[in-house]
């Protein structure tokens, strides 16, 4: 620990603990084992609400400079969040969350195991996203269909779905599993499983299933050949689920050609 | 206060301010009665441009951690500014600005009161905006109409407009009061009152006050049901508005028609 | 200096070097003459991987509030840094790069010489940027072609080339000397040189040099009217470059058309 650090004697910090330059951590947080935590950083913001529960921040998480994590969430170990992210209250982050410089989680939000986000992702309030889901950079997840009004419909994103770099998902819109919304696109109301959307209207363009990358003939989704990026006790798991999806989206077509 | 701040003491600070941990305050800066100052954030940043006046932060602001805000402008009383919030010098805002996290004015701005940003909200050099209007996420407000050259035509927006994710306003737009910008919607020339703006080209598609959300038959524009986010003070205000701009979209209208 | 620095005494400081409130910076740092370091920043930030060669910022650079520099990386003279930057390790930048607030570098790029970047510009690893090339808000320059995946075709934008406000750089795109990306534009697979690209889809609409700003008459290519906004010593080479670009695209027109 480096100096002109102020830590509230409040605050229960793990073993192996390892805190940045100037850092400041609130009292209403529990500090897992082997964090670290970068210079600048705000730990247990303190939000509008009284009365909230403590920061819960699970063990081993890598937290980078200028990042503000509120009080009042609960993360899974081994969280790593970039430079300047913002993740606030009343959100429950499984496992591993990957969050890149500059992304904003809004709060009461519930965020599955293993999700990758990349810079300036914005998931706004209320937003459900799934395990092993990508969200690239200038996205956002919206929640108010008629802005601004007091209506509120989070967007939902299954299980290892893809939002590419400057789509958008409206307000209530429900993405399913493993489905794949191309760069530029806008994701509305039920998105199938397995498929590709694109375009502002929101199309469905096709299955997930016949990407390919012409040159290297890589196919997706991609279990077939990105499982090595998760550590090694994830793989059964995304193997069963992929098995899953692929069953939901081969169930799907067969529906809706019929 | 905590300590480790670093205020010059020319600085100029009203009673009751609430300063965080090391912050930096300049001395080139008034704050008014009440303000809460946010962890490392910077008051009074110096510009490149020499002689201006101080920054004039009216009474009870409240301004999250990692903002900079410079001196030469002047922000009326309730400012709300998120994480990692910046505004340049030369800026004049009104009454009760709510900035999202990680958004970006740019300096010589006029923004009026009780206007509303999100996050990631760009406002380029020179905007003009009215009062109560809505920017939402990952928005810009252009200037430049051959970027890049000396050419410099800002944007306008009108009084109760609203800008939603991902819009964007090409320089030199004048967008009338009460228009609504959709999402993903590129918003150029002049834009009438109260019409809706979708898609790249910039298309009318009609007016706002057709806009329903059908499960709760809510209707636009908003003060019908949203003017109780506002205080009490200003509903009166809202309503004369409101009517004003109604009554200039169907004048509007009336002379599209004929 | 002000006080509350944390400075590795490992680090490499100039003369002359302004270093604001409570910066850190790290021991694998070789700092020019003449910098200025804004408050909170972090310069050298220590990257994964072990070994890197120590952060060369050139002379004169001046680096703005909260902004995060990673060790590894060589910087030309004269960087100017806006609030909240990243720029990741293992990046290779020419002369006089200005980067507007919150914008990302995200490491092993190849940047030019003159290059001005606004705000909220996120540049995929491994990206090659030429001189004199212009990348304004909320665009990024990706590199994963099959999302997410192991493949890696970052972008290669050419010398003096425009890529406008949102516009976004699909994988692998080679975007020709002097071409202009238009705002919201897409561009995607080989973009000759001097070319406007505009909409979704990144058709190309003609030659930049048939862009005018009717109310002035000013005409595109910007050396025509913008060259005084860099430093009397470019002015010869910017005239060589636009001399180049003029034939490379009158060429490139020919064989198209024949």
């Amino acid at each position: 620990m480096t100096g002109e650090t102020l830590i509230d004697p409040a605050a229960c910090i793990g073993q192996n603990v390892t805190i940045g330059h100037a850092v400041r951590i609130y009292g209403n947080v529990e500090i897992g084992d082997g964090c670290k935590i970068g210079d600048f950083s705000v730990i247990g913001c303190p939000a509008m609400a009284k009365g909230l529960p403590y920061l819960k921040l699970g063990p081993r998480a890598t937290i980078r400079s200028h990042a503000v994590i509120y009080e009042g969430s609960t993360i899974g170990p081994e969280l790593e969040a970039g430079h300047h992210v913002v993740i606030r209250e009343g959100t429950v982050i499984g496992e591993n969350l990957r969050i890149g410089n500059l992304s904003d989680i809004e709060g009461n939000c519930k965020i599955g195991d293993f999700v990758r986000m990349h810079a300036y992702a914005h998931i706004g309030k209320g937003s459900v996203v799934g395990d092993f889901v990508w969200i690239f950079s200038l996205t956002t997840l919206m929640n108010d269909p008629l802005p601004p009004s007091h209506l509120f419909e989070p967007v939902t994103v299954g299980d290892m779905a893809i939002i590419c770099v400057n789509a958008q998902c409206l307000p209530g819109a429900i993405i399913g599993r493993g489905a794949l919304i191309a760069s530029g696109a806008v994701a509305q109301g039920d998105i199938p499983p397995g498929v590709i959307v694109t375009g502002a209207a929101g199309e469905v363009a096709g299955p997930v299933r016949l990407m390919l990358h012409l040159p290297t003939r890589t196919k997706h989704p991609w279990p077939r050949h990105f499982t090595d990026a998760y550590p090694d006790r994830t793989h059964e798991r995304i193997r069963t689920l992929a098995a899953e999806i692929n069953e939901e989206a081969a169930h799907f077509q067969a529906r809706t050609k019929a």
